[in-house]
């Protein structure tokens, strides 16, 4: 009875979702830039950009993204069933089910992307703080934290490659 | 715009929620004793039953319960966009989410929740087996692991529970 | 052959590592109140405090304290073995463990606590700053994370704390 | 003052004490093995085995194993002070701290790795259970459940891997 779906049509369904919910690559690609830069100074955004398609191409973010983005829109048409709805309309601090669903991929990318999810979530820089305000009809309960979790696993999997490439030239 | 949700009406909400689902707590109560009876033989029922009580009163496992439902009960709708509908009814084993969110209020209940619940995933025991046996129109790939962390917190909270008391009989 | 240790005794000894160290409560419970005050105006230092010596009363958290202060020691006094060794020294951004040891006991307290835990991490204010910078024969490659940890987890225990009283408050 | 490690030395180091402390990788391959044939009739210890060696290229992994024997070793020479080194000699279920260092490096596979650990840790098949009965002068607190990440790792990992490979097969 249940279809199996195949992965290209998993991504496929992830960028057009990003997009129509505003939130282009370029700026988790920001995000990644700026959290990193610090420890690189010659760091180039390419890369960054290259760091946030690699994650992007992993099932379990691939699909909480989905799920998120899912949430928000129902909320958003009111669909979602009470008390879930004003909860989830509330993005109230307490909540917590945005933050479980988008950590659960980060954690793949050491406790670096850890760490960096929470700064994020914090401190809402660039396109998350954006997301956060903007209020109205939109709902961006989960997506914002989606966010955090796109650009701290991009920045994690970015500090262990350049760890990678450092010892590389140092001869190994 | 967005209503404050006085944590009664959560709670209520939850517990409306898995009696409708067809979880009776009393089915969460003997996954619970039977996990912990081999550490504790005089073990009693209704220790089992309060532990899953106090565990239900936690804000991050009734947000858990209520997206979780929420989602499955959606998907039995189709109401879920595509691909996350069949995504959701297929109940696939690299899916995640479902994990994830359960996982999430199971964290609080130390590590011996945390090896409980992966347990539980495996072995579905009890009314676990029951909805994941379920077919037809249901759609439990959420409501499991629910159930899951319910009665993995509650087991991890025992324990700590039963070691506090074994201290104070043996006099501190 | 192995004795069993009471609670008190793991306690205490906590209390004295946490000394020896270096680490006042007072200087986390300053921690908690910077990262809460935000949300609530009239907050008092000694209610950080009270949450402090709350979540100390916990047994994994007692227990990461005691294993982190025993690794920093070790490295000290140059009894961990080789490579281990330099690795716990040059406390370097990619080890992990001591993230990883410290934030299971952070889990707990909601996921405001862990986005918490990752802000104090990056951020390191207060005494967090201070071990950090300590240099010489001094290592806090594990003591940093735990200060974190413990003020993390007694600000999410706070924060639902006032929420719960907000919420009586409101009548209920 | 503090050298920086090259990963090469890291990895031999990793191998050298699995070996001292009688884990061989077979051992670890045979229960990926047992974990993953269920779901995937023909399949080969040779995959396995190859999954195993992949994610003992991971740095986190890497390090926890290290940090785990370690205190380990010192647990059986006496050199961990007290309440510590009884404690870790007990063994004792609520200790945390083991499962936690463990975990800390399943998350990066997927919640398939998750609760294939929590399995592993209550049913403790193969080595696990040779190195949880073995008593005497040896202490395998931490390392057995050091085995069990590894394995469940390397599950999580080529259950992602099959997929992926249905997929191709399939035409994509």
């Amino acid at each position: 009875m249940s279809r199996k779906v195949h992965s290209s049509e998993v991504y496929q369904a992830v960028m057009n979702k990003l997009t129509e919910r505003g939130v282009p690559l370029e700026a988790i690609a920001d995000i990644v830039y700026e959290m990193q830069v610090p420890y690189k100074a010659d760091l180039r955004k390419e890369v960054c950009m290259e760091s946030v398609l690699a994650v992007l191409e992993k099932r379990e973010l691939q699909h909480a993204i989905l799920v998120g983005v899912e949430l928000d829109t129902l909320a958003e048409k009111n669909i979602l069933s009470e008390p879930l709805l004003s909860i989830v309309k509330a993005d109230e601090g307490l909540f917590g089910c945005d933050e479980t669903l988008a950590l659960g991929s980060v954690f793949g990318y050491g406790s670096i992307a850890l760490t960096t999810f929470g700064y994020l979530d914090k401190q809402k820089i660039g396109i998350i703080k954006s997301l956060d305000n903007e209020g109205g009809e939109h709902c961006h309960t989960f997506l914002d934290d989606i966010v955090c979790a796109i650009a701290a696993a991009a920045a994690g999997r970015l500090a262990h490659r350049i760890r990678d490439e450092d010892e590389e030239v140092d001869g190994s």
